[in-house]
């Protein structure tokens, strides 16, 4: 088949690669429908994860699909199903616990870039639609792979509550993703941190009652400036680096938690803070799987549109200019289609 | 006055000070009726902090109030009162949000071993009895200024819950007490993790429906015994240290809180098991505040006994003889008695 394979820093080229096959009897093969490119991409695409040799890159898709394994008692070919990006037995201790991301049998998607994905563990990891979903609806439904789930993690983990307060950092799409989550679990101020117009614009598309374009001790500052002096009762950290965490935990309050969802980068835990302050450290690895029944109900309803994240769609073959785009900000995030 | 005073490492004085005297309309002077050494105070005692010049210490106490402030309402001399070790004002924003320990007004009791003692924001802080309580009830009411409340917030951080399970680590009063707490609160295993047979059996009637004397990879393993191959639910973190977080973390099942109240000393938050495990952290300075007025009336009504944490009484001018005695973990927790 033809995948999108990643051989170093800013070297993403779609070739030919072996066909996944069933491994295991829990396995299943999706033909991809729609897949997309996460920031978390962007960590070896820029070097700053090693790519010691070239493999498939690419975890969020959704699709038809192709084959099960033997084990497969949920799913047949033909069913259209979101695939989270990552896999769980949705039956471990850990999957009861709400923790998917530390399924014992976890596993994550690794050619969603392509034509074909393996999804091991496809009954507890798959939710199907009935039947091909309107069109409009894909990109929603393909946001729920990976980055819609992951801004409502940031968001749950934060504590968000009906009438509080709620602070984002972060304006790439699990930040704005964030933003939804917190608008619709019910926070009455909802602020994006952003300085990107086109951001700010979808920021408040998605729920955000303010935007502050500033960093830093000036970010603090117009922060508390909305909220009568105070920090936010739940912050959302969306980006995983340093400066990130810094902020997350300057504009929470005392008593606050700080939600975090993006791989961790160069960024350390303020203990020092957290304890005079009494702010909380939560979230990690989105449990996509936990939150999906749910949140495909949400758009099927059309209740949220996440799949507004996506600003550019291009061709398959051409995912290395996608890559380009968002490393450069000019797309919020990549649609991909085969 | 006398007063308790540390000159450096392991040089304890009961020796005369001037007496607190009212700076501002909030505050209180409290005759000490009791007090009592804590973990925290180990640290300069040990040379862990530096002492930069003498200074009284302590920050445990109860007593009656001797003289208030002009702005305070609520209490009056005679009244027999629990002083929590952080003072606060019990209206502002950090308050209101449950973290008394971050106030505004935030104070702190520095002459609690000593003959008086000076309450910033009294009517914010202290709670009374109805006239002198029984002498029996003296130690438990003394252990909620400071120890029985941080063990219970260690508790609620972590976020025990009925039916669940909840591992403590750290044998110190402290992680008794908060045995207690997660017992209270509904555990159905608790798991305290302790070397010391005195302590295990406090820990045991405190609550324990098990004890582990192994720490490390074997105190793990030992753990995950009990607990059906997992880690637990919430986890009470209540020593500070390096060894101790980490092994708070070893113990702990993905998805699960790990609650911290130990002041952080080389510890670190290992933020790569927290995000790859889903397992937060929260907790810090106590709010005792926040918890008093319920942990006295379940003190009063005999449902809690903390003060069995008191395994030596001194007089207050031997304090010296107490400190020795807790540094050389020859007693659990010592009350001084002016």
């Amino acid at each position: 088949m033809k995948a999108t394979v990643i051989h170093g820093p800013r070297d993403i080229r779609f070739e030919e690669v072996p066909d996944p096959t069933i491994q295991k009897p829990t396995d299943a093969i999706v033909k991809v429908h729609a897949s997309c490119i996460c920031g978390s991409d962007l960590w070896p695409y820029r070097g700053d994860d090693e790519t010691e040799s070239a493999h498939t890159i690419g975890h969020e898709c959704l699709g038809v699909v192709e084959e099960v394994g033997s084990g497969v008692r949920d799913f047949r070919p033909g069913d259209f199903v979101v695939v989270p990006f990552d896999h769980c037995d949705n039956t471990c201790p850990a999957c009861l616990n709400g923790a998917h991301s530390a399924c014992d049998n976890f596993g994550i998607t690794k050619s969603g870039q392509a034509e074909y994905a393996l999804v091991t563990q496809a009954d507890g990891s798959l939710v199907k639609t009935d039947g091909v979903p309107d069109a409009d609806l894909v990109p929603s439904l393909l946001a729920l792979s990976d980055v819609m789930a992951t801004g409502w993690h940031a968001a749950v983990a934060a504590g968000v509550r009906e009438g509080g307060t709620a602070v984002v950092v972060g304006d790439g799409a699990v930040g704005l993703c964030g933003v939804l989550a917190a608008a619709h679990l019910g926070a009455e101020t909802v602020i994006a941190m952003s300085r990107h117009a086109p951001r700010q614009e979808l920021a408040r598309r998605f729920g955000a009652t303010h935007v502050v374009a500033e960093r830093g001790k000036e970010g603090v500052t117009a922060v508390k400036d909305i909220l009568g002096g105070v920090g936010g009762d739940a912050v959302l950290e969306c980006v995983g680096n340093g400066p990130a965490f810094e902020q997350a935990f300057r504009v929470a309050r005392p008593g606050a938690t700080v939600g975090f969802v993006g791989v961790p980068h160069g960024a350390e835990a303020p203990l020092r803070t957290m304890f005079s302050k009494n702010i909380g450290l939560a979230g990690g690895i989105a449990p996509v799987r936990r939150y999906l029944p749910e949140l495909l109900q949400l758009v099927l309803d059309r209740v949220i549109d996440p799949g507004q994240v996506f600003d550019l769609t291009l061709p398959l073959d051409q995912v290395a200019d996608g890559y380009r785009a968002m490393d450069e900000r000019t797309a919020i995030k990549v649609l991909l289609q085969p």
